[in-house]
């Protein structure tokens, strides 16, 4: 399968619910192709919720060719358990993306709204707000988890635009040294 | 590939040493055929440890057919972000048999323990003195991180031989019914 660099799929894994949304880059703009969630409510065990994340994130992989996974990856959960659980899912999503030869990028909840609203502390429901009218999108789902992942996958959008913006905060260079190593002119 | 289930293939997942052990069944009783680590130390990010991981992993199913994965799944770590770390490295080894089509067992520390010592708060020294007389086995590495990845296997192996030791603890039967829906006799 041909993947294509102009489709992102954007991630906000859970194990109950898992948010998932598709944007193609056309002409420089983002449109939506999907957004939705997994309901993995019904699955008897963590083993089967696990499962079925593993296999649904590669169906949609599948559908639409996407060729960059954007994961929001929160780095806390109400107790350890959950954090457990968390990690698990985010872990499947990830390996299924992985396998399929994606690229993957991550992002914090603060970066992903902060991205899309200017205010790293704004509530789901301003990231929807503002998710519908960037993108013109009409949400067939009630759960915000679609409008989460579609905010991933556009933060992911503007990251790749300008991949330099990071550069000069904590870390920022030390990264891009080690990942660019080619770059490097040595005397 | 032809997955042989009477091999097992035992993990114990961290993201900075994963032990893993595979053990035959022969004749009725284990052998070991392979223990050690994955340093994942020098990995420079979570995700290329994350890599290191799944790729690890599936050349390890495919150098010894294991047709059955036993994962120890502790349900604790010292803080939230080792539980999230700890939750992905389960994850993705967990995905990584998924896909290559293992049966995937888990079991908790205490499970472990008690089934290799007799003891469920048993010490790592204790399990790996435990399993090296059991086994007959001289470790290759200082790591007791492979040591608890052989238990792993060998509680999994004691476990398949007894299979239904566990319904009479609490869920056991309501478990037992729901993944045995076929051999309930309707009238």
């Amino acid at each position: 399968m041909k993947l294509r660099k102009d489709r992102i799929l954007g991630v906000d894994p859970g194990t109950n619910i898992l948010g998932f949304g598709i944007i193609e880059i056309k002409d420089g703009l983002p449109i939506v192709l999907d957004a939705n969630v997994l309901n993995l409510k019904e699955e008897i065990d963590q083993q089967s919720k696990l499962r079925e994340i593993f296999l649904r994130i590669q169906e949609i992989i599948e559908a639409y060719s996407t060729g960059i996974m954007a994961v929001e990856a929160p780095f806390y959960a109400k107790n350890p358990q959950s954090m457990l659980k968390l990690g698990r899912a985010q872990g499947v999503a990830i390996a299924a993306a992985m396998v399929m030869g994606l690229d993957i990028q991550e992002f914090s909840p603060k970066k992903i709204k902060k991205s899309i609203t200017g205010n790293g502390n704004a509530s789901k429901e301003q990231v929807n707000l503002m998710i519908q009218s960037t993108l013109k999108y009409q949400f067939q789902t009630k759960y915000l988890d679609a409008s989460d992942a579609l905010a991933t996958a556009l933060c992911a959008f503007y990251q790749n635009q300008n991949p330099i913006a990071d550069l000069n905060s904590k870390g920022g260079w030390e990264k891009f040294i080690k990942q660019n190593q080619d770059r490097i002119i040595k005397y």
